[in-house]
């Protein structure tokens, strides 16, 4: 089955972006080849085949200076009002996420990148849908901002894979989902 | 100069406890012998004499089922209105705590423990007085909870030195202090 994965950067104090929605912070201002995107991006990117987002995250990439970043994925957008139009390089999900989420998992083909943001997330995360949880945490504390989860239901227990350092700019941890009744 | 350490558990979502305090979740149920505390405690308690917390978190420390943990160290609970008792294993600090930990800095001995909770922790960290974060990842997701700063004063930066991984119970990641001008 296709696993579903949260890849996703946060600040030391757990935020996705500022409250506005920014993310520059995610760039060290002291070294500006330091994308976090590109430490170990390539190959998760090419681990995946679809992408996931909320339509928030999609706008936002969107805003981007740079040209639609997953053009040869499959990507989805979960809105209940807004409107496909023919240009876009997504498609619109009306549905229920978690069936559509679940149908996809059982369907062939690489795994499924959840971008985010926070409600999108939560709604996964409290269906036992997400996987893996890859954060990258950047060295920075910010004021306040957007939360990873909003509102989940429960506390969920993964199990921590592996972490890395890249440079002095990024800390990489993979957490992943740990099954009931297992030990491993 | 002595080195303000902040050395605390955080679950994947930012949290230092529950909404009510609870820091249970920092076991793992599945596996009673993995209390976060014992990966690289030892070392991390010996590189200090000194701690620092707040009232409430030092009332969450009195109501463990054990001694009052650090007894051979120097131990300062910052609190305006609470009185000083002959039994008591810490001594209470009225003054300014800016004031205060900078001189404490500024004698010699040990590096310093910032315990927490995030009042004294967001306190510290404005004033540019935590040269360490050193937070222990657990992997769990907590539904709500008490952060790990309140009301920061604009971005702070620091550098990741080290991630860690133990068991696969346990990620840990040390953060320190981005010197102004400095790109080491």
């Amino acid at each position: 089955m296709r696993k579903l994965k949260l890849y996703i950067a946060i600040s030391v104090n757990g935020f996705i972006a500022t409250k506005s929605g920014d993310v520059d912070w995610l760039t060290d201002p002291d070294n500006s080849d330091n994308n976090p995107n590109k430490y170990g991006y390539l190959d998760f990117y090419n681990s995946v085949d679809t992408t996931l987002m909320g339509y928030n995250t999609y706008e936002k990439i969107l805003g981007f200076d740079v040209p639609f970043p997953y053009p040869d994925k499959k990507n989805y957008v979960f809105s209940k009002k807004h409107k496909q139009k023919e240009s876009n390089p997504v498609q619109f999900i009306k549905n229920d996420p978690v069936e559509f989420v679940s149908l996809q998992k059982q369907e062939d083909g690489k795994d499924i990148w959840l971008i985010g943001g926070s409600q999108i997330n939560s709604i996964l995360l409290n269906s036992d849908l997400i996987d893996e949880i890859i954060l990258s945490i950047i060295p920075v504390v910010l004021t306040d901002g957007i939360p990873l989860f909003l509102g989940t239901e429960g506390q969920k227990r993964f199990k921590v894979v592996e972490t890395k350092t890249y440079d002095n700019s990024l800390a990489q941890i993979i957490f992943r989902k740990k099954l009931a009744q297992s030990n491993d």
